[in-house]
């Protein structure tokens, strides 16, 4: 298909990094001044390039085009640049750089490793969600004891679950504790447990991925060169086996021969 | 039995999600106000479904109930929300959001994670113990040396624990270390040490963690195949050997009969 | 050639040292009071060695010369050196120090090392190119959607670029994130969607790069002894082929003899 | 020898553990106002049995008690301890704690770590001085270039040794670029390669170090069973070999016996 050619593809690569490059520049109002309008054409141009590529994709493929997730993906970040985005809706308007992400899908070797993070998440589902519990228990214990004393940091569980998500990634969680432990000395002790059972956790998903992505590559060097010599073992059996169902046979032949022939060949004198 | 069948299973999980909500939800003053005695009526139900289902169990399994420490785990939890939590004891009020780590032992898949999280934690002592070690020491002689200067961190051994502590999670060293070297300029030579070294002992904690999950987990897909061709060579060796026997066999039989037969039939004539 | 003895090699390291801790004395302005004649002499003479060294080694090797990129890599950092840095070019003269660097061409173990981080780097470019997209994207809506509310972080792209490289590495960001926040509460949502995103990446691309190593390095102890059991089985192998050879010769011996020699042996009474 | 029955390593131990903890109560001057005289009692008392312990040591061993780096290393420590520490070495008086160390060289579980520990060192000595070698280089070019913009940070080279090392570590990094850059727009060209760089030479560190650690480990479980299947087609094959010789046998005193059997059966008649 024409969609697929390398040129098309390349050239729709150059679009979506030549459009997110003038998405950014708009971002400067030094350059929107002196070549707004230049910017924004580029812009629309690119939008209907995209637009038209799904529309030629959706025709060429017809059903087929909505078995792809790409497909999908693509389809809803265009839908995205063409809402009208006025007045309040400006974050509707900052998402349209979103459309760089269509460089994921563009780009085979990044589609690759985008797909090799999503198919990580499964497996680290139940860690995942011990961690949530446990920050959300903690949030919870630390609204009702700590809320009081430092309300700008735990005086509600959204608040509550903020401060510990920060004091997890170990961003300033000293100040944190010593605010509280002005008036609760005792509260190193939550400190310290959920910074270390969150850690310890964390620590475990990490190595749920790192062993998972252990056993789904290629074979190392050296076990490929254990399975090549493996497969020469079995060669060499092979030719073993070979020459044994030779012996065997000859062993038979003269077997039955000799009794055959012997006899006769003794009763010739 | 009936507490084992998934309908009671996923029920029990259900209220464990909700009572978590309802919980989460009593630290809201807005939502107290509105819907404290829903709220409250939800907790005692709950409550009561959990406390009944122990007693069920506890029925239904007798002795064998305290075999599993899931049991226990769930029980003591249960307990600690029956407690009459009036006046000071506010604290254990604020834990009886811990009934939401009754979720843990009510999904198999979490049960399995957190086993195995306990199970790497007996491989680790030494290295744990070293760890524990090492921050001690160093609190002593912070609190010896910088206890003066400095005591908002390090005035008593108990502060410099927590401040070492602090130290080790990279949080905010910087800024502690320059207060003390204000007074003795020498001091970095401390804190790089520290840092140093209890980073090391604490990169090789994770390493043993991570050797540890690497043995523990399945063969990988080439040394699973390795396994596999392994067995067919030795399937092949199997077949040889029986070849070889027949060899053997026939041979034998062989020498055995023609020392009879051939002076038999040579004495014929 | 006399420039690859040890010793000449072994005086150049010496002489790369010697520099590097001269140009660090240089910064100290009271070392310069009382040496700095002695330190600029130093320097100079060191200068004067790596130039005839990189002019011999031309010599020496011609056209050869120009193919390590080692050479190329000497021959720019003795140049940068040799260009006039008067006035302005203050960052030139600082950039002298990097004549250090020709340590690592010198030694050869840290040239090998640092090969093979360079080597490491070609596998990572997806990953890598991902995680500058990600950042970049962000970038773009931290500008538009909190330029104005906190300018000193976001008022420009590439101070959002610097803002957010800061925050995937985890420094300060709670601060950050509450500035903004104090505006636009709901942007708890964006930066942990970020840091969570940058971080599972930066993960990923991090695993990538354990894998990688993995896979290259020398087979473990056990795969090697795998492999020296396989080539014991191989040598058993041949072995048996050896025997089977002898037995199959034999047969045929024995066939082709009996049928004649046997009517002879018979025939001979 | 009575030294090495477990009774008295046990007592040992005891005695270590006891002495480091009234070490630490040393430091609560609340304590020492109560039970100093006792402290200082049971410090003495256990000072005592380590020096008595390594006389004893030495008596009985004799010249090995130097062939063996744990004894060097309490030997140190007690000796350490009895320099009369008055006055200005305050700091040896606060050293006394590392006596606690004397528990890594008596419980041998700890002693292996800690040996496992100091030879993962050699392996990365070429990454640690490339490391050494980078921060310097950076810190030399901080000095010149930053000095006068921000003296407190980087005017002289220990100084800027010691942010640029903070900085490796991720601590506050922000805000020392940022308070450069208000003078020097350009300087986070600077931190961030310097950030990158060093991050990625610390990470394939660390790499190296879990590699090593891998291939010093037990074979796995799979390695162990790919290994005693080995062990068992080894056995197999010795077995093939044990028959072939049997049947090669057989048949050469068949060729041999047959030819002076047969002429002599024959000519029997």
């Amino acid at each position: 298909m024409v969609l697929e050619t390398p040129l098309v593809q390349r050239a729709i690569i150059v679009v979506i990094v030549v459009n997110a490059v003038t998405i950014g520049c708009e971002t400067s109002s030094f350059l929107m001044e002196r070549a707004g309008g230049l910017l924004h054409a580029v812009d629309r141009i690119a939008l209907a390039i995209f637009a038209a590529e799904i529309v030629a994709r959706l025709y060429a493929y017809g059903r087929k085009f909505f078995a792809d997730p790409w497909n999908w993906f693509d389809t809803v970040i265009v839908v995205i640049a063409l809402v009208p985005a006025s007045g309040p809706t400006s974050v509707l308007r900052a998402l349209r750089i979103l459309r760089a992400l269509r460089l994921v899908s563009a780009v085979p070797s990044m589609r690759r490793v985008v797909g090799a993070l999503l198919a990580a998440v499964p497996g680290m589902a139940s860690i995942i969600g011990l961690l949530v519990l446990m920050v959300y228990i903690a949030a919870v214990i630390a609204t009702k004891l700590f809320g009081e004393i430092v309300p700008e940091r735990f005086d509600e569980l959204p608040r509550s679950l903020f401060t510990l998500f920060q004091i997890m990634t170990g961003d300033d969680w000293g100040n944190v504790a010593q605010e509280v432990m002005k008036e609760k000395p005792w509260a190193w002790l939550f400190f310290i447990a959920y910074i270390l059972m969150s850690t310890f956790v964390a620590l475990n998903l990490f190595i749920a991925v790192v062993v998972n992505a252990m056993n789904d590559t290629e074979p190392s060097t050296a076990e490929a060169r254990t399975q090549a010599e493996l497969a020469e073992v079995k060669e060499d059996l092979a030719a073993l086996h070979a020459k044994l169902d030779q012996l065997l046979l000859r062993q038979e032949r003269e077997a039955a021969v000799p009794a055959g022939r012997q006899p006769s060949e003794s009763a010739n004198p």
